[in-house]
């Protein structure tokens, strides 16, 4: 197996070594040609004859040669092994590509989107790409360590339910050995379930959502992160919670990204001190002193109250971070617990960051009564959760979570446009894979 | 929030505690009254005077003491802090349970398996069955950590798809923005196509499978664990990263959860050095001599062939685990690599243990020719699998992988019975939370 890496080489001077990777690019200067070696920690230079000229861009090839320092006016600084080279002495092809469609050896890869899409097998080898999902891989690892930290389990929440568990319209259907199931839209219910048996739990999860909408920060596919627990003494503690593992990610990231950070010209959001938490109403009477726009009586923030306060959080508070609590009890989930000290509104909240939603969380009803009125009032059927209902059925504490998506975590990290882009295959209303026009329609049976 | 658990109260004698937790038993003296609190961690005496006697099994409480050494006589060695126990001060219900429909209170949970399903948010708390999920969790970790200390990168592999990847008919399809899609049973494409972005990947999936029986060793959802990567000399390679990181995972439950192998009275599987490595047709000729039953013609190994040759491989070989290669080119998928030196026969294994197959894999074909060729011997429309073809049009390397439910090693490591214990939310045939005969048919218009 390969056990030498295109960035171990810098140490090597002076050896012979072998390589392998893939053709990232070909300079042909007559009798020298310069081949750029691209392998998963970075791209190398490689010097030989003319042999090296029936070599294409994205062949496999294994190369043997000599690591030799690079004159100093050659260096090229942009490289991590830009301070050295290595001539070729021996080269195999181990599988040729056929020519490509799009260049992949610009620091920039200036496709459109749906060309970064259709050619994804592709797109993904281009550095900057990769980049993407190397932090994505952080950002998921620090959610695991840093509650792992404070004592949660990771537990497996399924993807098959027996009903849309919210209601709502925006779920997907399966055809289930002659019955009807669905996908699951998150693991609400399940990690609920679980802080009766492990007290403090999270999961990372595949969620599915038939968002009927193209916007830029909605795919069908998300990896989501959840974390619940129980024995609360006050709601605050969730979002003492959930500033901790934000910041845990956060650092994880400056810790290990600084390559894929600098890449995008990025850094990561600031927060001094304590995140801000205010109430929604507050928030809207902020933003009408700020902007002359009255939303006060609105039960939510538009995306442009959300910039608003966003910018006000960062102008007053010097924090690109900030929480907006108690909304409506009409606006949340039918398992929100209410305030009561300010009926109406709930103990939930919204971490919002560089003017978007990254988070949602709050303080769940564990009251089995109030939990049923609550649905009924709205017309779930939630009998048909009945697991759902054992929990409460049969004791649980005073409890509450969070729950967020990667890719949006990543976009936001790193300033993509498009939370496509923070997916590896995004799914959405005109792609899975390919596009969809070119796939199988399903018949009118419904 | 709680930060004391029943575990760490042995340290604290003549101390005064807060303790949140379950009541798990009651037993009545008259005047005093013993209450057995559960919290994740454990079970500990409470004692008190009548008033305790209002308490209910699975009512959320919390309970302030001072902890006591237990008289010598009276020690239950059975539990982690059967030297200690809490007279009771003060107490208050936080959550009161219903009436219980079954006795959480033994040290069995002598159920049948669809109660055990039925009431699944309550026999999830007993000791002994949460037990399986810690296993499961560590067995996860393990893979993680084990593949991360070998370069191994992580990826999100999605579970909408646009095809039946590998043919088959035990697919789900969903509507989906009104086409067609499918579950995916395996990452493999996926992980394929980053072995050309990160050479060395892995992932942690939900499988689907519409499995039309009911047997005790399938579920329609699975938590599988997958690995790939490319840059191989040989395909043994494979089988020895498959080694290592089974006995990786095996090592960890080993450190990590004596207390639950204790429950189970199980120990791991024993492995005396390498694991045995033997081609099917060798495997079906020492059955024969062993059973005189002739399998020798077989493509493939009976369960009762599984069980057999592990019974082999642990008289002979010492090992509770065996590999066994080279199943025919029929029997493996379209991409699975043939072997040049015995055509006809394939570069791929199981891993057997125990009486059952726990894990596949195998080389892949590199050569997008060949595989082409390959899937149109199988009737396999390959096109659409657009993304997945393009990974090969522009060079992939040698390369090869592996993949194994979480749930069925687990099933092996406890010694349970039905692979349904080992999945916290198991779905089949005839239920997905609850029996499918509640709920909702299809109407008949497939």
């Amino acid at each position: 197996m390969k056990s030498l890496f295109v960035e171990d080489v810098v140490e090597k001077v002076g050896k012979e070594v072998e390589l392998y990777g893939w053709v990232h690019n070909l300079r042909d200067h007559k009798k020298i040609v310069f081949v750029d070696l691209r392998d998963r920690t970075g791209i190398l230079q490689v010097v030989g004859d003319e042999t090296l000229r029936k070599l294409s861009p994205e062949d496999v090839i294994w190369v043997k040669g000599i690591v030799k320092e690079r004159p100093k006016n050659l260096v090229n600084p942009k490289l991590k092994t830009g301070a050295v080279e290595v001539e070729a002495k021996d080269f195999k092809i181990l599988s040729e590509a056929n020519e490509l469609p799009i260049d992949l050896t610009k620091d920039e890869l200036n496709v459109s989107l749906p060309t970064l899409l259709d050619y994804r097998s592709l797109t993904l080898r281009h550095p900057k790409i990769s980049a993407i999902f190397t932090v994505q891989e952080t950002v998921i690892d620090a959610f695991r360590e840093g509650l792992k930290k404070k004592g949660f389990v990771e537990f497996q929440s399924p993807v098959i339910v027996p009903e849309a568990a919210e209601g709502g319209s925006e779920v997907f259907e399966i055809l289930y050995f002659n019955h009807k199931a669905f996908l699951s839209q998150s693991p609400q219910f399940y990690k609920q379930i679980m802080v009766g048996v492990f007290e403090k739990v999270f999961s990372v999860n595949k969620t599915l959502r038939a968002e009927p909408s193209v916007t830029t920060r909605h795919i069908a596919e998300a990896t989501t992160l959840d974390a619940e627990f129980g024995f609360i003494d006050s709601w605050e503690e969730i979002m003492d919670v959930t500033e901790y593992i934000i910041k845990y990610m956060f650092e994880e990231v400056r810790n290990k990204n600084q390559e894929e950070l600098k890449m995008y010209d990025a850094t990561l959001p600031k927060v001094s001190g304590k995140i801000p938490r205010i109430k929604l109403r507050k928030a809207q009477e902020i933003i009408f002193k700020r902007t002359k726009q009255d939303h006060r009586n609105e039960p939510d923030l538009s995306p442009e109250d959300e910039r608003e306060i966003c910018a006000w959080a960062l102008e007053e508070k010097q924090s690109e971070l900030v929480f907006v609590t108690h909304y409506p009890v009409s606006k949340r989930p039918f398992y929100t617990y209410e305030d009561p000290d300010d009926l109406g509104y709930t103990l939930s909240f919204d971490l919002l960051g560089r003017g978007i939603e990254l988070l949602t969380g709050g303080q769940r009803i564990h009251q089995l009564e109030t939990l049923v009125k609550n649905a009924k009032k709205r017309n779930i059927d939630i009998k048909k959760s009945d697991l759902y209902l054992q929990a409460f059925k049969y004791g649980m504490p005073p409890e509450g979570g969070f729950s967020f998506g990667s890719e949006r975590i990543v976009m936001k990290i790193l300033g993509l446009e498009n939370v496509r882009e923070a997916s590896l295959f995004p799914r959405d209303m005109e792609r899975v894979d390919v596009r969809l026009s070119t796939i199988q329609k399903k018949p009118p049976s419904k």
